[in-house]
């Protein structure tokens, strides 16, 4: 039996810490942290992620808003607007929604984003002092640093591990992958091209997938004893989220395991909360 | 018996094309490629290093210019050169000499560097665009560069191939392992603290070794017809240069291996040669 690493509860206490610092730097240093958050076009999903980022910095005492464009916008339109915000003293942690429309450079969009208020961590030169193991202060990718708060917060230690991220993704595995690397870990990265997943999985102390299939990790796959993180967010045959572990198959055999839902997604957005947070402190920092 | 990696012989030929290429730019452009290498102090090593550099620059062309600091030169001073050399438009690439006495910071230095003007490739917004697999024109860490113009050479595909990387650093682990991933390799990175490297090296297809230590890589370690790269110069028992590789022992099971010295190490001069020229041209097309 795997110890359920509990996300839901994990990020419901590291929002109520990040609620406790916004209301400090609001009586000492009369601040406000600022989210802004753009969606171009009225993708479904999107709408319903954005309102929940929102709803959740609302009450943790961030000033959040949400800058709606039309999915027709031109890729000058959105620059200057993010440009805009760059200047803005208000303004903290500036986020675009993806997906983005055919006409927007989604790489150019991340580069013209400030370093300073790139809250999801996606600028290259931000990406580059993570993978360097930069000492500063500087943004990271909310669900990976969501994910090492989960292994801190429940004494994993990676020094020496062998882990294996499946999956290379800007957004989750490289970032992961850095992460785990820095912290000590032997670090594979497999994907869709390797040949044998299973070779690598089958002897690692530390999954973690990210592929967004169905099916991706079962027992069969996993050392007994392994912690193993779920990242995917599918619908499966009967329209339940799943992740991309079979978790009944998999928990057994686990030493901790994340479930989906209730593991990593809540990490996510309480960590682009508590990163708000840190830009604002970091800003403060530099002045 | 395995394929010798002539190095050399390869280097001659990049240096060959990068000559043409400058000349080239001469006769089309009226530009001379401008490489500024920042030396501080007289470490004697580095002094040869320098030295090399500027003669091959010099053989290829290129206006090299070497910039003796004194050992007790102050930060502020050694980060004004390099911004004076950044708003210089004859010079192209700039290069800070490993190692700095310890009043200097090194990655205050490097993040000084114009990241258009960072032959070395370690600006940590160059290594994002590298880690994140960016498609537009930025310099890369030269040694794995020119790791990856032999395989390109000895026609090495590394798609789904099993690859391990040992070292993970800025220098040599972390970009080579970021150009595997990129070319479609499952990637594996060990270190000083993984547990057991030759779990990994026994099943990979290539094996790039840059851990400065004799005997990383022996024949046990080493599945039939791997491909081994040897970034490793050091000195063994008496007193020649060797790699990381016990060559003489691995070279019968290797399908292609490189010698040291006459593998890696000249590719590393060469492609920063070819890179003074890249940047060079990549300042034209900004304009």
């Amino acid at each position: 039996m795997a110890t359920l690493i509990d996300g839901k509860n994990l990020a419901k206490r590291l929002n109520e810490m990040t609620a406790q610092r916004v209301e400090k730097l609001r009586t000492s240093h009369d601040i406000v942290p600022g989210l802004v958050v753009i969606i171009v076009g009225a993708d479904q999903a999107s709408q319903r992620y954005v309102r929940n980022k929102h709803r959740t910095a609302q009450k943790l005492g961030i000033n959040s808003t949400i800058k709606e464009l039309s999915s027709d916008v031109s890729q000058e339109e959105l620059l200057t607007l993010i440009r805009q915000f760059n200047d803005d003293k208000t303004v903290n942690g500036i986020l675009v929604q993806d997906p983005l429309p055919n006409q927007i450079d989604e790489k150019l969009v991340t580069k013209t984003i400030a370093p300073e208020k790139d809250v999801d961590g996606f600028h290259p030169e931000n990406v580059g002092k993570l993978y360097l193991n930069d000492n500063s202060n500087y943004p990271v990718a909310c669900t990976p640093k969501g994910i090492m708060t989960m292994f801190s917060e429940y004494n994993i230690d990676l020094m020496g591990k062998d882990v294996v991220m499946i999956g290379r993704s800007a957004i989750v595995g490289k970032p992961m992958a850095a992460l785990m690397l820095n912290a000590g870990a032997s670090v594979t990265i497999v994907h869709r091209h390797s040949k044998d997943v299973a070779s690598y999985t089958k002897n690692a102390d530390v999954i973690v997938s990210a592929t967004g299939h169905l099916h991706t990790v079962t027992a069969d796959d996993v050392k007994p004893g392994a912690v193993v993180i779920d990242v995917g967010q599918n619908m499966n045959e009967d329209g339940h989220l799943v992740g991309d572990v079979d978790f009944d198959d998999v928990e057994p055999k686990a030493s901790f395991i994340t479930p989906v839902p209730g593991g990593v997604g809540p990490m996510t957005i309480a960590t682009l909360m508590q990163q708000t947070v840190d830009l604002t402190e970091w800003s403060l920092l530099r002045e």
